[in-house]
């Protein structure tokens, strides 16, 4: 007897800023269990900014979310009835999941949790976040002891991993974000070395002020007006991983910006280079053994931002783009 | 008995676009010659775009130029005296000179060219001119077989080279240029495999057309609208190796441009990376090997745009920017 679920249907593409009349929830019955096949009852599910880009046509590195599909992203759950020998009902499992209450998928495509850890953990430090922050900051910025590490968005969840990771490899890092308490967070919480308020300080000024030798890596997560004042300030050689570009998601038409980027890699000699951590994919088990060291060390640390309740996912997804979450964003299936 | 000589001063920083009044011609006895000098009767003096950023105040790659100062760029010519013993008078030397009729040098600047190959092609073959499009193809841009490879300000003369070595190495070749007479060099005497004239042709339609498959490498020395249209059809992990960025350096102010690229840094995840030959010096003497052979074999040809006489070396600079020079620019000392 497989329960009812609600599901959350994306219904219209959003032309500008994403607002809730983009989704609809509907209530259906559940499909029967096939072979290898589990019922999971999904309990936690992450909201993350790429998700933006797929509501869009046209070319992103994900394929554009259909209209009229439920939408999908990264959640945890617990498993109600299995039919993988692999897995057993009661396992915690992570992978895709649908904005639902409940979901059948096949077992070989979600990861069972080590319960030792906290569930929402594989979700955020040693999930698609934490590797994010890894392979952005180690391989991607070609981070190394000594550096001057600056990152945007520092107070999102791939920031404060990113700040986290520089620290322990021994950089200076430099957190930019939009609220006080915020930077205050990035300070008392997560170590950083420096903070900037971009709203209410001169960005150009504070990082002549914090960085007086320069930045060596730019992990960026923004885009726009904050880039064009931190480039100005790399150095020699320097290297930007662009892992996000969130003030831009929700433009209508490309924003016009200053063309001081291309000259000032050129005259730098510095690198700015796109990824998403699914390239890495083959290098995800080393990772995720290095995350968890740290984290059981104490030395990841992760706020967690908890909407309550399915039908306030998209809410939860817009929060991200107004800036309101604080820490991993999440929404919990009571 | 040392010969008077000629010699062009910087007098001037140029606002916006360069003008002869930014130099001065005056006349002056040489020194006499110490321990280790030569003195050299300049015979050719080649003239580039970098040295646009150096006559700014401000921070580039190349120290700014210093008012009052003599200009100084790549220059070959032939030994008159000889205090140096590893060098005879008569020996034709390529180094850094000033744009003067002779000068004194110190034997240990300059380096004696193999009198099998034309002088002039010091200065661009086999020169930095060559170095700069064989480090920033394949080192920078990691240009192979098979590879897509667009190429901006193609036929000036770092471009005409990088698109000649991309044919070597089995690329397709096209390249972007603003004249029809251009354009049919670089199809007829440089091989490229196609060819925009991006000031009669749509350069996105043309792209779409000649680039079906996309763009796996982009080497760019002009930047602005022409690099806003290249980046649409980069394609996944493509490579661009910013070599110049030549539309903007006589702009006042930055330009305004959309912020599209940095969004398609990240989801075509591309790698931009800015480069100057000189980084690459201790790989020169294989690079050179490698570019003689090939220029031995009729495979590496380049025209020269000769303009006569020390003092149109100012025009000569100045035909860069105007985009008149058609192949390497030279200035010939009668």
């Amino acid at each position: 007897m497989e329960p009812a679920t609600r599901e959350i249907f994306f219904v219209k593409r959003p032309v500008g800023m994403v607002q809730e009349d983009s989704f609809r929830m509907e209530t259906r019955k559940l499909p029967t269990l096939g072979a290898g096949d589990i019922l999971v009852r999904i309990r936690y599910l992450s909201v993350d900014p790429y998700m933006r880009g797929r509501m869009n046509l046209g070319r992103s590195y994900a394929p554009p979310f259909d209209l009229g599909s439920v939408m999908v992203g990264g959640g945890v759950g617990t498993v109600e009835q299995s039919r993988d020998p692999n897995i057993n009902a009661g396992d915690w499992v992570v992978g895709q999941m649908p904005w639902a209450d409940y979901c059948v998928t096949s077992g070989a495509g979600v990861r069972v949790l080590d319960e030792s850890m906290p569930p929402t953990t594989a979700l955020h430090v040693l999930g698609m976040t934490g590797l994010t922050a890894y392979f952005g900051l180690l391989h991607v910025g070609q981070a190394k002891s000594g550096d001057v590490v600056v990152i945007s968005g520092a107070a999102g969840a791939v920031g404060s991993q990113v700040g986290q990771i520089a620290k322990i490899i021994g950089c200076k890092v430099i957190g930019i974000a939009g609220s006080d308490a915020k930077t205050q967070l990035l300070q008392d919480t997560y170590g950083f070395d420096g903070t900037i308020n971009y709203k209410t300080q001169d960005l150009r000024e504070q990082l002549a002020e914090i960085c007086p030798t320069g930045v060596d890596v730019y992990f960026d997560n923004v885009g726009g007006n904050i880039t064009d004042g931190v480039v100005n300030y790399l150095n020699d050689f320097a290297r930007i991983a662009i892992c996000g570009q969130i003030s831009l998601y929700n433009s209508v038409e490309p924003e016009l910006g200053p063309r001081t980027l291309m000259p000032l890699l050129l005259t730098r000699r510095a690198t700015a280079r796109g990824f998403i951590v699914g390239d890495f994919a083959p290098q995800f088990g080393d990772a995720l053994k290095q995350l968890q060291q740290w984290y059981q060390k104490g030395q990841l640390r992760m706020l967690e931002d908890v909407v309550e309740g399915l039908q306030n996912t998209p809410q939860a997804l817009i929060r991200l783009f107004r800036g309101e979450n604080v820490g991993k964003q999440l929404v919990r299936l009571p």
